[in-house]
């Protein structure tokens, strides 16, 4: 196996899937530090509003070789980035960054990454696709201007789907459809884990918008919540024609979440990020509309119904999780 | 994400699952050499009768530095080991070796990768697991007779996994189903893509017996030879208890295979390394029988008969591999 720039950028790819959508409305990216050869650190942007990618990276990094270091207190990204553009010593001038996007040249809720790496003049920094966010982008200029070496368009196909949902919420709605299934395709019964429900709530905190039909509301009785993991409900459109729902369903019962009953698509544009949660008929439904799907996969083979109708879809398999025993898979319609 | 032993000794058994079966009768092996941080190499033993895992891993790292080393003109493994052992010049001193297999003991089709070590004397061996098999063990006591630092049993449960084929063709038969579906579950018509196809052709070369329904070979009428790889066709045993079958059908016609009907089980056990091709009505029948399965996933949603019976299983996924577009999963009954 060769142990080049793609390398190391596969295992910054790798990182950052492991929080996507979790970093909404940011991209998911993930950053590597190399250090003559050795890597110091592996680490991804976990949530809008902490540190960059980049900063957990060169905190890990600084950290592995100084673990007494005082920075090991410091969370807050503002607190990193003064730390290290203090403390540095030159620590980094030896060192590569792979990160799978561009680094940030704005100052938003977190300083900019570029003014960082600016100043603590790594010997070279490898990036996997440009910013599409004009707002966000200069980042390159900004390291070139500063001499530093920049290598770019490494696994750039597998950067790009990294960044697929940013690209899609930022430009206009993300929609994407969630299904659980056994290894053979079955959909009955109880299919997930605890720990993939638990995900799938984690989803639910953070999208703006679920979609779910009508007919599962009248048979399930669903309460559609984020309750495994005390996060937010999100707001409910039930897909139907007819309006008529027994209000006694938990769903209605959820306080601070709006419920609504329409049958008109042009409704999930109010939002910018939408699952759909449902099986093979609603996805026969929404198949041209949706910009991924996550397949939640329980590694066993059961008896069941499996409602296969005149579907005919391929994917792309742009990366796969594991939650325990169940995998999840995030597939691109080709 | 933490840089530690199980980091690396992870790139190792990844490393190794890609030749999982085509090492036959070899175990799969996996090795990483890290010199002062730095990740050198990452190499697997690739088929029997070539060099194993560590010889290939050491011969990577050396050449990784000394690129122009008349090494590179190398390939057998006898070659590779008297190379090191004198030019060596402590290259390896500040070497940690990670091996998911406690490294051989004895000299067979290639020397013993315990001596290599001893003479190399890295700073530290790590092995996921000890060697079941008595003939090849020893190497363990070996390296800690010659003073280097040994770590035993990182990752053991993934080390066992990934000598789960090797533990069972060593003591007994080892056979394993293998089956190709749409991620629905879907098994009609062609599914798998060519580069799937070509797999599942090097797994034909490799085993000794193919066990087939014989309502398949009725309607199918396969050659079930290794065509594609240009590679040997197996023995095949048709599992069927009517034993008229048209001698038309393309799987007869191949020279140098036998070709029997039977229905009793006990046939198997006069071969070593078994495969079944088949669906779900196969698999039903012998789901208490084998000691993995092998599923073939193409990135698709199709229409089609999904046949299931009454069938309930558990699996751990014990790895998977991309092949091209389609994935290989390696399933364990649980
Ligand atoms: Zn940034
Ligand atoms: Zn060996």
């Amino acid at each position: 196996m060769k142990i080049d720039d793609n390398f190391y950028m596969k295992l910054a790819i790798d990182e950052a899937w492991k929080y996507q959508l979790l970093t909404y409305p940011n991209p998911a990216v993930g950053c590597v530090v190399v250090k003559n050869g050795a890597i110091l650190s592996i680490e991804a942007h976990k949530e809008a509003g902490k540190a960059h990618a980049e900063v957990n990276a060169l905190k890990a990094a600084f950290l592995k070789v100084n673990p007494n270091s005082v920075l090991k207190t410091l969370n807050n990204s503002h607190d990193i980035h003064d730390y290290l553009k203090k403390n540095h010593n030159n620590f980094f001038e030896d060192c590569e960054i792979f990160v799978t996007l561009e680094p940030c040249n704005h100052e938003g809720k977190t300083p900019a990454c570029s003014e960082l790496l600016k100043i603590l003049k790594p010997k070279r920094v490898i990036i996997s696709v440009k910013d599409p966010n004009p707002k966000a982008s200069g980042g390159l200029e900004t390291l070139l201007d500063a001499n530093i070496d920049v290598d770019i368009g490494i696994l750039q196909n597998d950067g790009y789907n990294l960044l697929l949902p940013f690209i899609s919420w930022q430009n206009k709605t993300c929609i994407f459809f969630k299904m659980a299934q056994t290894l053979n395709g079955s959909i009955d019964g109880k299919i997930s884990s605890n720990r993939a429900l638990a995900y799938v709530h984690t989803l639910r905190d953070k999208i703006d918008l679920l979609l779910i039909g009508g007919n599962t509301v009248r048979i399930d009785k669903p309460t559609l919540d984020a309750r495994y993991i005390a996060g937010r409900a999100p707001d409910i459109m039930i897909y139907s024609k007819n309006k008529i729902f027994d209000n006694n369903i938990p769903l209605f019962k959820i306080p601070n979440r709006k419920v609504f009953i329409s049958n008109d698509l042009f409704k999930l544009l109010d939002y910018k990020f939408v699952m759909i949660e449902g099986v093979y008929t609603l996805l026969e439904k929404f198949k041209e509309r949706i910009d991924f799907m996550i397949l939640i996969v329980s590694s066993k083979i059961r008896k069941g119904e499996n409602s296969l109708n005149d579907i005919d879809l391929d994917f792309e398999i742009m990366h796969e999780n594991f939650i325990g025993e169940d995998k999840v898979i995030f597939l691109k319609r080709k």
